[in-house]
């Protein structure tokens, strides 16, 4: 499905005819300086492929944009670009990470972009985009920085949102509370490897394009390219410190409950000393010896009682001052 | 045993004649621009022999081929590249990965493949390329990109069936029952070192064929070779990934076996004081003290009854509220 | 907030008119071989566009340089060098590490230092800087290192109290007392986790600087860098020896417990030996049998006394023989 | 001692005069692509430097190789390179890896090989190199490559070896049968760094010779040597996977521990509760009520019998129900 | 203080005037090809300022020299090469490796061996050197080879110290008796950081004067290097492994606490069922039916404590085969 699709000229955007044609007329002439950019989300492999004999696209790379389990990747198929992304999306009610892709063919004077899934929408990016003249101005280049600039700052915020949930995993490992960490733990390290898995692979493209080591990128796109790839060291060092404070987490998390089996035998010793020891003296005045003197005191009885009583009441405070009840 | 054998011109199977011929007779005299493809299966020695020095061979390569527990590699023999792969393919009754090996002699008008073991079938990688005369054209490279494609797809279909392996040993884990999971952790933790030592050596030869570093290589057979070097990459991060993932949920096993045990001390301690408690009191109304008052009230033994059973549920309610039952 | 803004001439601060000014009205006309040095603290963003107008920054180094959450970095605009600094201190009363940020922009004739939050006085720098002319004389790189120094001596002493802090939990973990030491590991582990995280990054840089691999800098400014970056090794790898010996103090923390549970339970076991015993021996003389001749005899009760606290001493004895009390 | 000396020309042993004459006069006369090589085991130091001075060998290199505790390494002194070997093999009744050394003294007319210890015999190598013709004709260079070629070769077999040892582990570590397998564990591990510090610094050098990348060595002496290197590729990754194997064997083992810990635990209290209960009831009846209707029924000891043998098996039921016996 | 001070002509000391003065005239006048060394142990500052005068070294290099807290290194001021190493020896009585500091200034016709704290000597040393005539002729960088020769043997004399240690503890942790390793083996950890630190920063330095990449140094001298950097590299290898195997013996330390655990809970069970089941037993018999035939026999009592006497030995058989006693 087409989603948008226009034609830039100088940095704005020129009206095109029959902007709601098929897929396989949507190729718009463009003069020199000219760019067309044509936006598709989740297409059938028949729009694909027209797409493809449209714009010429390498066949392979329409294989893998067809795809949506590609890993992030920057290839060079004659002059055109192919780009794979992952999008990645914070899903608050459910703690979890969503991912997505977007692909991108950026061609001399066109740039394709195959979105797939829900999440990231690009048309927020072509609106600011569309009000940036000056960076509009650089061609393709400007349209496939602004998108990885898009998708990179939502990478940030689930970065963001990944420290506070480490942060609550890390109060609960440490409150007195009892709390079952290891799920928890478990499955915030999972969706830290899911956004590494996005994150790593595009270190070192956005690494080259920020160097300029790319034709078709000049000294100014480089410098917003750099931005972009500091955004993208900064998201995966957050990330590395997180999967590190939560492995620290989860050892601290075996000791805590070591320490409270410890703190739980302790005291349920206490416990049984308590019962114990006057069951043991009620058991010797169970003895059935002739002689037995206290048998046949008067408050014999009640001295049984005190006896038992005393026993308890003491064990109780010597577990309370050594620490055990 | 010749399993096929065949001449390929342009792109095109030629029929050849003496198709059963001995190994000794196998060579087909080839015109410029054909090559031959002979495939073999589990050959014994005199047959490698044979082939050897039919195609001219160097002695290490082919003292290899006869060796099916080689490490993947590329090696160059003067005009003759020598390639060792592994195949893996799953065995879904076992949860087991299983190993062969391939051979790959690429001449610059041959190709001879030595498979071991079962497996991965090469006659379909055959008919589906000569159906591809395209993709043929290119010669006994092309040969060769198809089985590494057809390799490495196996591979990433052993990657996606391990992923459901560790998602059970994941939910095993996790749920409340009781399992002993480092079996099954070890177990897939093996498989993922074989396949880890199938896929790793041959990421560096891949990549420098996709960047046509290897004569013989033209540009479009490179861009084919980068797709498999692709396809490796994403197996070698799945695989990397799921290693990962195991050892996290083996932490949480050994974090959940403590609480477990934690939870049962608790249990029994409970279940431990609603018996001992009623035996203490049992305990003082079997004292033998002339004075007990309580020995002669008419409903004394009921109040006995009374109590012993007033304190355990008391004890039980106890035990709920605070999570130890 | 403008702090201070001079001029320096072959290394001595000139007096300015208007020092007071507007951040508009800032600059200063330099001589050649002159350089101005403004210092400006938590500026709002209309400060920094002035700042940026005034000093022809570049916009998204200015942008960078109001957000205090970068991590450090050096970048070249154009002429301009633009340096991101973290700053660390160290908290005695709160055992904390806090950070702060300092961005430097070091053009060929100023050096604009913009400080956000508290930590680091940048003015005692300048006044030290200032009374070392033969240093200030090798003009905006002399600022900059001096900043440089200031801040790696400030981590310095930061990796300094971390030592202490690691100190005195490998004290606590190795002494009898029981502590949850699980907690301090985590929190200093964490507070070495924020050091690397501003002392990494600037090791490759000022690398660089020290190597003299930047326009700019001469032979002997290069080797003050040196000096910085010698004093920035000491750090990372104190930080690094404290990060593995936390790790094995964890580890020791963990085996002190077990070994600590073992203790208790055994000690728990004796205890519960020397009441049960004699609490089966008066169970015996409780016993109802007609003949128990034991029970007819005089002294019988002082002889079953004399037993049970007979085996009662025995057990303690041999307990405390083997060591389990 | 002189174990054997021989003068090899165009891959034939000559006869040599004196075979049996003293180290100083151990040299032979070499005519042109003629070589000597001497084989030398435990020499004392005087005859060490004998054959120093005989064959003009380094002071510094001589001195490596009266001491047999080197790490393995290549050194040239000028014309004349030095290999040090460590040699394995492994001892089936202790299940252990022993290590011995070889040096090897490389000049263009000259092999000078000093033998420690026990082990690997380099008199076969030597047998089997005089009946390739072909090979030895390659000179020293050959020489070499024959002995790296044994030497690597039983180092597959200590591999192999140790796989065997690991997989008994680890059946042991599975078995119910509870087995302290840490002492195996440990003594393997040990074992497997001896091995890999004899493999791991030959690595580099093997690769040298591989790629041809010294001087004396022609491309096919090249092509012998890759596959040396090929072979120590090969036990490395061997010997890092066992290592990887036996840390989580390890950690299985640990868990195994944990969990047999709890069905002790379970078990023991499930025995507990089966005396206690009964205990609890015989001390009910003995309880000195005046009025207690069950003890002047008729069938009241045998109904307190049924309750206490009727509470146990529902107890064992139960236990056996819930898999705590 | 100065040490010693001496000329060197040709390999040999020459006598020289005014051997005791005071640092500031501590200079001898050089011929060519002469050079001088002067060692000064634990400097003051004036001390240092006077020498740094003297012999013209660099400010920084010289307020380095002053701190016994660098971390080793290699640096070139000018003409002069500053070092720093730290010289490592074990004490025997403690089990500790003790720290002090040599910095050398190496300049074209003089050596400054500046020493803090105590350890290693450098006056045997020289005299060593001095015998070495051959050696000592090539000027400053033969002493600069001798001192490093000398703190590297004192390494590996450390490095010996630390196995002994490390057998000592294996030793311990495997021993049947209760041993609480973890003080140790983190005593140990620390220590062989402590090596590490001192150890690796000379690695890459040593490595390149080995290949005469430094000016100064000739072939030969390069020879020696080589020599020295071999050994460094040993010790390094020595030190890394001891630490790996650490961490496993800290392993199999857990491993054992938990199976001593599980030993001693078994054993306690057991003791415990052999008193509680006589315990029942005589509660039994304490019941207070009219009709308990067993108590009116005439050998009833016998036969009780025969029954608790048979029980409890058949509880021993019984825990005896099954390993729990």
């Amino acid at each position: 499905m087409i989603v948008d699709n226009a034609l830039y000229r100088k940095g704005v955007r020129v009206p095109v005819d029959g902007d709601g044609a098929s897929l396989g007329d949507a190729r718009v002439p463009c003069a020199s300086g000219d760019f067309q950019w044509i936006g598709i989300h989740d297409p059938t492999p028949a729009e694909l492929k027209q797409i493809a004999t449209t714009f010429g696209l390498h066949p392979l790379a329409v294989e893998d944009a067809g795809d949506s389990h590609q890993r992030p990747k920057v290839e060079r198929y004659g002059d055109t670009l192919f780009l794979v992304l992952k999008t990645l999306w914070y899903i608050d009610e459910e703690d979890a990470v969503e991912t997505g892709e977007i692909n991108l063919f950026v061609g001399p004077d066109f740039v394709v972009t195959v979105r797939h899934g829900e999440g990231i929408d690009l048309a927020t990016s072509r609106r600011d985009l569309e009000h940036r003249a000056k960076v509009l101005q650089h061609g393709p280049m400007a349209v496939m920085y602004a998108i990885c600039d898009r998708v990179v700052d939502e990478y940030e915020r689930v970065g963001a949102a990944l420290e506070i949930d480490v942060d609550e995993v890390e109060e609960s490992v440490f409150s007195p509370a009892r709390s079952d960490d290891s799920v928890r733990i478990y499955a915030l390290k999972r969706e830290i490897a899911e956004v590494r898995r996005a994150v790593m692979p595009l270190r070192e493209p956005m690494r080259r394009f920020a160097a300029g080591q790319l034709e078709g990128i000049d000294e100014q796109t480089a410098t917003y390219f750099r931005d972009v790839a500091d955004h993208l060291h900064r998201v995966s060092e957050v990330v590395d410190n997180l999967d590190t404070l939560l492995s620290t987490a989860f050892d601290a998390h075996l000791a805590r409950i070591s320490v409270q089996q410890n703190d739980d035998m302790r005291k349920i010793s206490a416990g049984a000393a308590i019962v114990v020891v006057p069951t043991m003296i009620a058991g010797i005045y169970g003895m059935n010896f002739d002689h037995m003197p206290e048998l046949h005191w008067k408050y014999g009885y009640g001295f049984a009682w005190a006896l038992m009583i005393g026993t308890a009441l003491s064990l109780v405070a010597l577990f309370k001052k050594s620490g055990w009840l």
